[in-house]
């Protein structure tokens, strides 16, 4: 899916909502138990009720992988319910050695066939480069939403320029050199509207992938004010919030509820740069 | 497995060697393709030829997860074949935020039963803790072996302190803080010995997983001499140099024979320890 046909996306709904199909079996609610792949038959359900309010589904691979191979078969099954018009991205924040990497972009762009992978950047730009592949899509970790994004993210840098005083600065400047903004995305969290806002001005034209709203604690308003762009630039993630709007037998009913209200939210904002 | 365990495994052995079981099915022999699961039968040769010499395996996830489900399903097999007595390690290089990073946990640690998991620093603290479990070890990445390790680990930084001047430094000080030696390792790559010698100082009794002989051009003589402590300390791994030594049927012998070298100076070097 190109940047155009995104964008295209979020207007005709008035969402740049994704929804993270971070499926806990511990959690689902208990009458799906006695299917014979539980997990698949909750995302089932949810995509279902939920498509017509987003853009994206952000499975995070670390809950399919916990059920062993099985688990990743219920991912892959999952897969063929999103429509095909639903940007799909991996949450995996892979990123090894070059000829590592390039099995990781087999596993999620040739076998399970996503639009797109979250990459870590430790490992700097060869461990990036294998997933940069024409239609595809990396998105890059620049600035988390957890807490511990304060131990390296936040670590003061010698700055070869005055644009790179963090470390996660230096991670967005030297990247934007690895690949344009039809190719590359960041990560940038939604526990720092403040920042989302900076790095807004450096990266005018990258979409950004924006978690932490909801269970984590980031305001949505604050975010879309900070980081819009003109082709709106976001993709704001939500996962428990509408995955666990309730634990019975009303939970698909209740997590449409969740994405209408917050596509809602969007669409009003998204009337400043709707002509 | 404790690290008195380990390091009496290393005196036994005379070895150090971790062997990578990074299995390419573009690369085995022929001969094995006709085989329901030639990934595995592969591996099951490679261990049955090699694990008198070596004191750990290294399954790189990438090259199973390429193959999706299936694949993993080969790992869940290859991990049978390992006698108990060999240290298992997930190289994953995993890291999210905390319920995601326990998530992980559960794959690697319940699931599939490794002894420790690489994890990518980038997220910080609370991204690894949730691997840092009692009887199970963390292998964090440090200084990898990658040319790419040049983009950020090297990142000139404000130290609060003499002793970190690079990122990678304010990576091994403050994880110090996070878990001892008897739960945490490091990644140092073979590439960088000038400084493994620094590393080591500022961590005297941790592990370090070496990776970058061979293929990636680490000498591994110079490695010993920089890395090891009292107790070792290294594990050296090693994957295409033994896994590819022959691409014909006698791929298994020759995974000896090279197996077999590398214990031999290996053996060489850890006379100076055991006593």
């Amino acid at each position: 899916m190109t940047r155009f046909e995104l964008a295209e996306n979020i207007y005709k709904k008035g969402s740049c909502l994704c929804i993270g199909l971070d499926t806990d079996i511990r959690k689902i609610p208990t009458h799906l138990l006695e299917y014979e792949d539980p997990v698949l038959e909750f995302n089932r359900r949810i995509i279902e009720a939920t498509h017509e309010y987003c853009v994206a589904y952000k499975p995070n691979l670390a809950f399919y992988e916990a059920g062993g191979p099985a688990g990743l078969i219920s991912l892959e099954k999952t897969i063929h319910h999103i429509p095909p018009d639903i940007f799909t991205i991996a949450d995996a924040k892979r990123g090894d050695i070059g000829n590592t990497s390039e099995m990781y972009a087999r596993a999620f762009f040739d076998h399970y066939r996503f639009d797109a992978v979250t990459v870590s950047p430790y490992m700097g730009k060869d461990s990036v480069s294998p997933f940069l592949r024409e239609g595809k899509w990396v998105i890059l970790l620049v600035l988390t939403s957890n807490t511990g994004s304060m131990d390296f993210q936040f670590t003061d840098i010698h700055s070869q320029t005055t644009h790179e005083n963090k470390l996660y600065e230096q991670v967005l400047h030297k990247s934007m050199n690895w690949s344009g903004p039809d190719g590359l995305m960041f990560v940038a969290g939604a526990t720092h509207p403040e920042l989302l806002k900076s790095i807004r001005m450096k990266a005018p034209d990258h979409f950004f992938l924006v978690p932490g709203i909801g269970a984590q604690g980031g305001d949505m308003e604050a975010v879309m004010r900070a980081g819009m762009n003109r082709q709106c630039g976001l993709l704001i993630n939500s996962s428990r919030q509408i995955l666990y709007a309730s634990s019975g037998e009303d939970f698909a009913d209740k997590a449409r509820e969740t994405a209408k209200s917050l596509r809602d939210q969007m669409s009003n904002h998204l009337k400043s740069i709707i002509h």
